[in-house]
């Protein structure tokens, strides 16, 4: 079996370039090294590596973000444009205040935004596809060895897209809907199917201010269109096509990418399972599944348990082969399988300098490009995955879902012989894992509440629980790593505010332990009345960034349920750590679809007060809904409060 | 009828600046108008314009470049990053050679050369899906402005995809034609149609190079995909993906924007026209139109005609209505209709400074945004059209094919009732047209040549025409205003080679006379002759940017009679004066289908070293065609010669 394994191809050439880094950074003093590990973040576990890395000169996001200072400022406010070369153009008051092509600084900073939309759309957005895909390849049996997992939430999905199912098989339908949620791409249809989820009267909201949009691809490629020089003119303009793109994303890419997702590898139930670096064994084989797409991961799962390579990883000395998750392709397995977290955005170097760590396999977004770097200075071997994604220093294989399991067991077998080369004595697992609850799909909340969200609406009403906060989005070294996540979850639930968590959001609440019923002693009292009594946590884990699209679902289940628009729930959303282009389609989406969203990171915008205020006040006048930035979390906790108290005594509860 | 027309909305505010800028520029003095007037441009009837807006403070792209320096150094190498939060980052060796995230110059440049062909590639491919729109709109009745001007191509395209049509109506065939081709933008064919217009052995170098494009849509998309930080890491690979989703625009979107025009409005044919800013009429409503996309254009040519309209122009005082063309819209009506044309992308402020324009209509790409503060210094009325494209300070009117002839007559009436604002003292409409020869299509140049490409196979066999080069683009203020297109021309035709033109490059041609027969006294000996005896000019005008899809389809059809992919044509592209991100595109589908390609501008890719090898040299080792950089016209006449020649000797001829 093993000669009919992928082999991998070095991309580019080998990195090995440790002793550079030491050298440059060997001017740390102790006390420095103390210093810098407290500012960097509040994650125990990681701790301990800083300090390493730190002391003996291994690079890492923090030195990288500190090399970096002082940034460009016209950069940080979005004054800069390069997109064509008229220029390259700022925007530096009171003389230089417009562009060579004319482009003042409002244009500048919305066009620069546009970008940033666009791009995490079309990432997400082209997720969402992949997975699709795989859900037709299964359909039309080249993805053997994928199957469905939920045939019912398969066939209620088939029934939504309007094909008729009564008498087909689950292979069939597969195709069908692959092949029908294809078109969403496409352009055929000129409007997305699950916008038809969103109460009426949120659709109506959409179609007057224009923003409904027509096809997933579509509002990428009509984004971009605006961004080339002499189209887009007017910031207004601009941003509404960012709401229209990102509602695309959110009820477009992304909810496909959830849904099928759920159909193929199974809709998440609430079990438990535990987070940290100390995920991580240190007699077994460790193996990291890193990036967002759940096609490649979950062909892993099944790999890491292949007798012949448990039965190798044993030959080779090692107690068996352990996986764990990172970042959203962590969730993903986290909450369908319960497999290990090991951390979040900024840990994912960190993992590496554990010593411990026999392959990192990734797939895209929001891996750093320099990982094989960090990894030459271990044993650890970077795997990339995607055709989209090579990374080089790192070894590809060309994963596709029609040789899915068998790429992923020479991947395996690949982190399995690289055990021998582990260094014991650079081994360094530090403390223990932290237990989690996990698995809080809609449907599993659903099920928690016995059946339906009726339960949960009484409360609200009742006034046991005052709203409810999607706490999303990255880390980012702008702010002490999952500071702004923890601190702003706790002054929420302190407040009997119920808080959803996706991607990093939860796991920064994973490690610190708010992921568990026992959390419930950190909320106000009536949380932690109805947290006891459902046994659940005050801090629900919803899954990853894709899954945003779950919140958004869950918004318009209590919509439709009460009979208004989204945005007059007592609900809102926030970002305190945010950093990615994602993240600003996710915020946009979110805004648009009618939640109040909190920033803890100000967007490249602040260049243009008039793009400023459209986005912190403006967009009520379109969607009954802003932006807010603010980077004190305890600050932020009482926005919300505000916002949540205020939308109550609108519904008059 | 007028009551029923719909009304304009003023975008955000009217703009009435003027004074602001004659306060700030009037510290310059007679020599150095003199000075600046001639470092700007050669167009003759440009330099009193120029001089007259120095003199009074009337501010120009030319200013605006100038206050825009020195520009940051970083932007023009490419180094800057502000495309996530964790950033904004720069190179800056020889420490700071990573952003936050870990990517060096490498992947920052190559990044953001991926958005700018993304960017361009969408704004073709978006223009071409509004043509074909109107295509399936005509086919479903829904058009009725519209009609199919060229049925023969329509049936011809057809028939290419797979239509049957013997016993269908031109309607029925629209319809289903249109429809397909929109397909083309979306998810299920996961093919371009038109590729298979290219020699087989050019598709099978695409194929080989992993960059055959999938759709339309897709490619945008996946692009800005691989932007997204912790995606696209290997700038080889980033690179081979802008070529991939720049032949989406060239054999795709553009493609079709071309052929499905040709099928609306005609397929141009050789005419005479004229050409520069004394096309406009002292006695007459002026009304230019400026952008890119035909199904507004010639909806206002038919406007213009409404007798009703004309009575009315002269009732006001007026001798008639004069309509004149900018930049691409421009060269598709003088292309089709043999509209004259007023200038080319540099032109496009000056031509509203003659003080005789009363509206200049645009719908998107490469409008200035601050025409409306120009237009606030006349009494021009700038009127957008393009919800994509809305302009502060413009009159803006919603076009859309189901109403667009009442919407153009709207336009126009409310152009030539702005004939009375008017001021005679400001009038100044210098020099006098020049005469050119345009139409050269394909379809007509095989026309002019009897039937067939092989008489011009047989002339670049015998060594009569050395051989083509298609000079294509824009006009930058970082070069002399048409300099380098001219001299560019006027080196080549000298050296016996025949030049096909697109675009500002065609219209820079045309105001030099090298558009007419009697051009050819300029050309080489050999050149001329042919010139002569075929009464051709030594240049022809093929169209607009979109339209660098006929040069394409001439290369495929020379490289199919002979049997030999693109690349091994003695043929060049070059670009001299180019700005824009459709430019970009434009030259990366170029190499990508094998044509050596000669830019007069630099891109923003100096800060990686190991990105400019690739595209001067390492992309020939994947499709045998690579990029130059030479700002020297009468240098890279010389490149282009060599290689052609080099060409000539692979072929044995």
């Amino acid at each position: 079996m093993a000669e009919q394994e992928p082999k991998p191809v070095l991309v580019r050439e080998r990195i090995d370039v440790c002793e550079l880094d030491r050298a440059r950074m060997s001017l740390m003093n102790p006390a420095l090294i103390e210093q810098k590990k407290k500012e960097r973040t509040i994650d125990e576990n990681a701790k301990p590596l800083i300090e390493m890395a730190l002391r003996e000169g291994f690079e890492t996001v923090w030195d990288r973000y500190e090399m970096q200072q002082p940034s460009c400022k016209y950069c940080e406010a979005g004054l800069s444009c390069a997109r064509c070369t008229m220029g390259p153009c700022r925007i530096i008051p009171p003389h230089r205040i417009r562009g060579v092509c004319g482009a003042d600084a409002d244009l500048i900073v919305s066009r620069n935004l546009l970008d940033m939309i666009a791009t995490g759309s079309a990432a997400h957005s082209d997720h969402g596809r992949d997975i699709v895909e795989t859900l037709y390849l299964v359909g039309m049996g080249t993805a053997t060895d994928y199957g469905i997992a939920d045939e019912d939430k398969l066939r209620l999905l088939a029934q939504e897209f309007g094909i008729a199912n009564d008498k087909k098989s689950a292979k069939e339908i597969a195709a069908l809907l692959g092949r029908a949620m294809l078109e969403e791409y496409g352009m055929t249809r000129n409007t997305l199917q699950c916008l038809s989820r969103a109460p009426k009267a949120t659709q109506e909201i959409w179609d007057a201010a224009g923003i409904t949009p027509r096809g997933i691809d579509r509002e990428v490629v009509d984004s971009m269109h605006r961004v080339q020089m002499g189209v887009g003119a007017d910031y207004t303009n601009i941003l509404l096509q960012g709401l229209r793109c990102s509602l695309s994303d959110g009820w477009g890419g992304s909810m496909l990418g959830t849904d099928v997702s759920d159909v193929l590898f199974g809709t998440p139930s609430i079990r438990e399972s535990k987070v940290n670096l100390a995920v991580l064994k240190k007699d077994h084989v460790n193996i990291a599944v890193h990036g967002h797409n759940p096609v490649l991961s979950e062909m892993v799962v099944k790999a890491v348990t292949d007798p012949e390579l448990v039965a190798l990883a044993k030959k080779n000395g090692a107690a068996g082969i352990n996986l764990v998750g990172l970042c959203c392709t962590g969730s993903e397995l986290l909450m369908r399988k319960g497999v290990p977290m090991s951390g979040n955005h900024l840990n994912q170097e960190l993992v590496i300098m554990t010593g411990a760590l026999e392959a990192m396999i990734v797939d895209y977004q929001c891996i750093f490009p320099s990982l094989p770097r960090t990894a030459s200075c271990f044993h650890t071997l970077i795997v990339s995955t995607s055709p989209k994604a090579k990374i080089p220093g790192s070894y590809f294989f060309d994963f596709s879902p029609d040789k899915g399991l068998v790429t992923a067991k020479a991947i395996v077998r690949m982190a399995v012989e690289n055990f021998k080369n582990r260094n014991p004595a650079r081994v360094n697992i530090p403390g223990s894992p932290v237990p989690l609850m996990t698995g809080f799909s809609n449907e599993a909340i659903k099920k928690a509440l016995g059946g339906s969200f009726k339960p949960l609406i009484n409360l609200i009403a009742a006034g046991k629980i005052r709203g409810a906060v999607g706490i999303v989005g990255c880390n980012n070294p702008h702010v002490k790593h999952d500071y702004g996540h923890v601190e702003l979850t706790k002054a929420l639930i302190k407040k009997n505010i119920l808080c959803v968590e996706t991607g990093c959001a939860a796991i920064a609440s994973g490690k610190a332990g708010l992921l568990m019923p026992s959390a419930a002693a950190m909320a106000g009292d009536d949380l932690r009345a109805v947290c006891e009594s459902l046994k659940i946590p005050p801090v629900l884990h919803m899954g990853s960034c894709v899954d945003n699209s779950r919140i958004l679902v869950l918004a318009a289940e209590l919509g439709n349920a009460l009979n208004v628009p989204i945005h007059k729930l007592p609900i809102a959303g926030a970002a305190p750590e945010w950093y990615s282009q994602k993240a600003v389609s996710i915020g946009a989406y979110f805004v648009a679809s009618g939640v109040y969203t909190v920033l803890g990171v100000m967007p490249h915008i602040s260049g243009s007060p008039a793009v400023v205020s459209l986005l912190t006040d403006g967009l009520k006048g379109a969607v009954n809904a802003n932006f807010a930035v603010e980077p004190d979390p305890v600050k932020a906790a009482d926005l919300i409060a505000d916002h949540i108290e205020k939308k109550r005594t609108g519904l008059g509860i």
